[in-house]
Formats: structure tokens, sequence, C-alpha cells
């Protein structure tokens, strides 16, 4: 039988992360803080029924939801992106620099179509979102991770990796990071665009969960500060308007914009039409507004919820992450844990039952790193549970010690 | 500034085909025989309304539309692909065989991902389907043209060029081929599994024609007559369905389609869900059989219009295909007429406002083949519309001889 190609062997690790994030998702005994979704009780069901109704029956508007559409995306959903999601933080821009994907994870994978060719250097987080791992390794791509913080990025390792390595791209999660909830401070920001610039490197700016913030002050995204348009802006509506819609966006100067949806055409033509048009009537008809305050405050509870259990629950030693928004903890807990190994008894044990995503897919330096570390993501599960799965995975924790001798090489 | 991609070079020409093809399709002044759009007047806006209604309201399936969901589609409509699509056409298969895509044209990009690395060789139709050149130029694959006639791919052609170029994959298009309308006979069918099999080569038959078919009996797909995995079937909702919803599937062995699904998850993560539940219940509920008879009534009398007005209008000496079904003609000009010279004219000038696609973007021999020939589409033009715009397409060509001194070198 015709043999797979290369890509397909580079990917398989990452893709057996992703396979069993999502397999811990779907089981209904499991419960799941591995998954990146939002929780069930804001999913705007009521309104987009309503809205829904509305647009099927409107004149035109039921045709145009089934028919072909433009690569760029339905012309609303994108004045949308502009006025309402991109313009008000700092960042110029017409309808012709926003495109509409079918998910925020197109973007890296158009990206990387665009850019990519076997062997580029692509500088990443470390730790980085895993999900994207795993498209740069179908792009064969080498990611070689700069040092980060509790600030994010340190600009002086990016720098100088940029240097020594001479990139392709530069990937970076800005806020609320993935897997961490770290946010890129200020100085940094601007640094990041000013580089991007002065080495012209195209950097993907990936900015999923800046909206769902509960303290601290909203930072414009990199983005705001290129000048040159070295930066390429990636967001998605799955967090703040529905995950199943499979909706994102991104925003570029027009040479990288028209390469994009080339490579989008050749994807999947365009994304869905139907989806699109129920979220752009969702926020032109003003409903974003309440239901954003509903999102904050939900996940506000969680976040703090999930703070609290592990102070309460995990063993002397662990670290973790103080998230300002977003999705994600990032706990670093004493060196002799191995969340790899443990993560088949925390989903299958009865008596735990619970899935978070281990640590060490995250790290492309590979070498066993964050192989003590473990994401746990707060927004699917409801205050009530986050606390039982916490207690329940920290009671498994604190016997780990005595049960096994594997020791992680430093 | 980065460089692009070296594949972002090599489909330069197909993409600029595709944009073409769109934007005029997107042009209300122009009669368009160019996109491959069914009627709008059987888009089942109506149904789709009930149908979401309905969904949206039921406990449970609301929230299920709005959130992440599995990579290979939404169960129910896998369900109704294997027993409402598949099975009945002769092939074996569970739904573990079956996975939703987004969209036809993403089977060409997902069977690229998983078997195609740069230089491979891929044997495609002459003509073929101009949008996955686009796919397989951005893949970096060589596509080798195999003679094709009036009973599709010539298969003493394909057995010799299996031997001469040891292909990755094989492309066929076997029923009302895109662009020329034609069928693959049953003896050729059952060779080119046979082939597939012998030569251990995979072989992609993309299929989305074969329920619009208006006259003739009707053919078991490739898929049917294997019985190694060799052959992966692709077809699409877009002509049966909506082409807005994005909705496609293809069927695969086991080893196959899992690598699919990881190469799905790492471009999109999933198809959206809301179109995937409403095209699962037009099908449960009982839609398909009355939409179904609807859709080839009023394509048969578009394609008897589209026949007629190339023999009535087209110049002396015009050679033309005769589907039994599916949405394309493709007609062979006197030589000294350059189809991609005249479309400039033919679209823009005020007397004329007609689209079609030129010939020569569907032939990867190069060379100019097929530059005096053009591909029309019926499917989204009104009978009164396609006399309209083929009398003045006809008018045009007329004129042409004796304006341009232009002859194809043969």
């Amino acid at each position: 039988m015709s043999k797979f190609a290369k890509r397909m062997h580079s990917m398989e690790k990452s893709a057996a992360v992703i396979r069993n994030l999502f397999g811990a998702m779907n089981d209904p005994e499991v419960i799941s803080f591995s998954g990146g979704a939002i929780a069930q009780e804001c999913l705007p069901v009521e309104i987009i029924h309503e809205l829904t109704q509305d647009i099927m029956q409107r004149e035109g508007r039921g045709v145009e939801a089934l028919s072909y559409g433009p690569v760029m995306g339905v012309k609303d959903l994108r004045e949308v992106v502009v006025s309402d999601l991109v313009r008000p933080k700092g960042v110029k821009l017409s309808v012709d620099n926003a495109m509409i994907l079918s998910g925020g994870l197109e973007a890296m994978n158009l990206m990387c179509q665009v850019f990519i060719d076997p062997g580029d250097i692509i500088l990443v987080e470390s730790p980085t979102f895993v999900h994207s791992i795993e498209i740069f390794d179908m792009f064969q791509a080498r990611c070689i991770a700069v040092e980060t913080d509790e600030n994010g990025m340190n600009m002086e390792d990016l720098e100088a990796k940029i240097k020594k390595y001479n990139p392709k791209m530069m990937y970076l999660i800005p806020t609320f990071q993935n897997p961490t909830g770290i946010t890129l401070s200020l100085d940094r920001r601007k640094k990041a665009a000013q580089l991007a610039s002065e080495y012209d490197i195209v950097l993907l700016e990936d900015d999923p969960y800046r909206d769902i913030r509960y303290n601290g002050v909203e930072l414009p995204p990199v983005k705001a500060f290129d000048t040159t348009g070295h930066v390429v802006m990636a967001n998605s509506f799955s967090k703040i308007f529905s995950p199943g819609s499979r909706l994102g966006y991104l925003v570029a100067n027009e040479r990288i914009i028209n390469k994009l949806a080339d490579a989008k055409s050749a994807t999947n033509s365009h994304t869905s039409i139907l989806p699109q048009i129920i979220c752009a009537e969702f926020f032109k008809k003003g409903h974003y507004q309440e239901h954003h305050r509903n999102l904050c405050a939900v996940h506000r509870i969680r976040r703090d919820t999930m703070l609290d259990a592990i102070d309460r629950y995990f063993p002397e030693g662990t670290r973790r992450t103080q998230p300002d928004g977003g999705l994600f903890t990032w706990a670093e807990l004493p060196k002799n844990i191995n969340t790899t190994e443990l993560l088949v008894e925390a989903t299958t044990n009865p008596e735990v039952k619970v899935a978070y995503v281990a640590g060490e897919g995250f790290f492309t330096e590979g070498g066993g790193k964050g192989r003590n570390c473990m994401r746990l993501s707060f927004g699917a599960v409801p205050p009530e549970k986050i606390r039982e799965g916490m207690a329940k995975l920290g009671k498994l924790l604190q016997t780990y010690e005595s049960r096994y001798s594997f020791t992680v090489s430093s």
C-alpha cells in the first residue's frame, strides 16, 4: 500500500496527545480538565435559536446561508471582526484585512501552508499549545523553544534565537497563554512587534482567550504595535461565541492575506455560511455585551475554584500560575511525579476518573521537560465538579510518591 | 519579509483560475456558467428552517450543536452516509469507515496531507478538476495525465503509466466527470479497483455528482469493487443538499481513515456541528427522496437546454460531450479559438457578460492543451438565462475568427 507522507511520521507524537485530549472530553464519566471548552451554561442556545429562525425566514438570507460564498468569509462577520473586535483594541485595519476561518486553529494551518517549507524554523514559547505543535509537526517545521517566565516570552532570548536560527516564523499566544495562563507584558509586546519588523520575520499572534478577563488591565495585542505588516493576528469565536460553530478569523496585510486566501480556497473553499451569518447577527443585534459579562462572571468563579483547589489538594512543593483570564492553569508538581504515566490511572481508576493534559506534550524541547507538569482547564467544569475532581486527583498525587520509584532525569 | 513557502509558487497558476471562477460567480450582472453550484430554486430553505427550529429547541441538541464535537463527525450524519448514501451503492462499510468533512474538497486536501510528499506523482484524468489540481500543486505533487475518452480514463494507459511513473496516488472522478460530464464505464471501474490493488497504490475516487442522474443506468462506485482497501471514496453534500453548508464525507479503511482523522484534527479540529445535525435530520426525517426527485427534474431541463444551445449557437466544428447527469458540459471549439483570451471579453463586454471556465486550466500537461475548450456549468442558471447567455456567447464566438489571428500550436 502507498506509504504515508513523511509529515505523518513527524506529527505522530503530538497527534497522540490530541487524540487523548479529545477522547477524555467525550467520556461522560470522566471529570475532564483536559479540553479548552467554555462552560456549557454559557452557550447562547436560546439567542441562536431566535436568530436562526429570523435568518432563514428573511428574504434572500436563507438562500445565502445555503449557497457557495466568498473565500474570505461573509462580509457582515468580517465587519463585526473589524468594528467590534479588532479596531477597539488599537489595531488599524479594513475589512480587506480580515478573513473568516473554520475555527481559530485553521490560522496555524494556513500560515504554515503559506510560509513553512520542511525544515523551516518556528520560534515558540516554552511551553506552547500542543495542537499548534501538531500542526507545525505536520508541516515538518522545526520548533525552537524560547525561554518563558511569568511575563511571557523572554525578549532577549527571542532576539538571540532569531540571530542564531534565522527562523521563518515566530509563534506567540500573548494573553492567558495556552497552556500556562500567563500574559505577555506590555513592553514585551512592543518589543516582539519591533523584533519582527527589525529582523523581517512574520510573527503569528494567536489570541483566542484575551476577551475572557477576570482581573487586571487589558493590554493591546502585539498587532497594535505592528507598523510594517509583519504581525498576523489570529483569533477565534470558540471562546466568546460557540466552539461547535468552528469560526475564527485572522488579520493580516494585503500581501499575506491574499496568499492565505489561496491556501484557504485549496483547503475547504470557504467556511460554512449559516454559522457565519448567525454569529454576525449575534454581534450586530447587540447580544454580545450581556453574553460577555456573563461569560466572564461564570468563568471567574471557576478560575477561583480551581486555584483554591490546587492550593488545597495538591502535594507540597506544587507551583502554579495565577492567570488573570482565559481557561487554563498550569501546575508544576514535585519532580518525581510523571504526569504522562499518571494520566492512565487518573482517567481509568474508578476512584479517580479525572482527566488533565500531561505537561510533556507542550514542550518542543523534548528530553522529558514538563514531565512533572499538567495543564488544568477549568472552563467546562462546574465549580462543585472542579472541587470533586481536584480532591480526587490530589489524593492520587499524594499517594504517588510511595508507589512509584521512577525519577525524572534532570 | 519572510518568504512564502515553495508550495505557494507551484500553485500560483491554478489558484488564479480558481479566483477567476469564484469572482465570476459573485458578479450579479454576469450570466455565469463557471461555478459548479446547483439551482438556487432547489435549496431546501423551508425544510432547513423547520429542522433548525426543532433542533435548537430539543433537549440537549442545541447544546450539542454549539459544543466541540468529534473529529470524525456527528454520529447521526455518519450513519446517514453509511445507510442512505454508500451501502445502497454496493459498498460494504461501518460508521467507523465514514468521516464527515468540511466540504468535498477537503478530501483532496487531507489525502494529500496523508500521502503526498513533494515530488510524488499523482495520476489524473485528462482533463481533470482544476480545484483538485490547485490542491495537488499546493502539495507540490507532480500530476501525470492519463488518456481519457468518452468512457473515461483509458485503463491500458493507466497501467502503462503506473509502471512508468510509480505513482503515489491515482485520482478519478468517475461519474459525470468534472469538467467533461463523462462517466467511467463499468468494466473500467472494475479494472481501476483491480489495478490499485495489484500495484498497491491508493486510488482517490471523487464522486460528488453521481446522484444527479438524468438518464442511463446507475453504476456502482469504484469503491464497490475494492476488496483490499486501496480505494478511498470522497463525496459531497454540496450537490444533493447545500453547497454553503460545506459538508462532505469520505469512506476509507481503518488504517487510512485514522491518519486522515489526524490530518483533519490538525486542519480545523472538526466540521461545524449545526450544519451536520441539520443535514442528518434532513435525511433521517425522509426529506431527501422528494428533494432528490425535484433536483434531478430541474437540472435535467437545464442540461437539455444547455446541450441544445451549444448545438444551436456555437460555431461549426464545435464538439461537445453528452452528460447523463451532473452539472457540466465540455465544449471543444475550432482550434483557432483561444478560450483563455476570450474570457476577458466574454465577462466584461457589456453586450456579452457571460462567464465560463477556460479549458486550459483543467489540463495538467500544459503546452496549451485545452486552449480551445471550455467547461459550461448549467446547474445555477435558469433555462431562459442559459439560452440568453449561450446566444450571446455564441455570437461572440462566431465573430472571433475574423478578429483574432492567434493560432494554437498543436
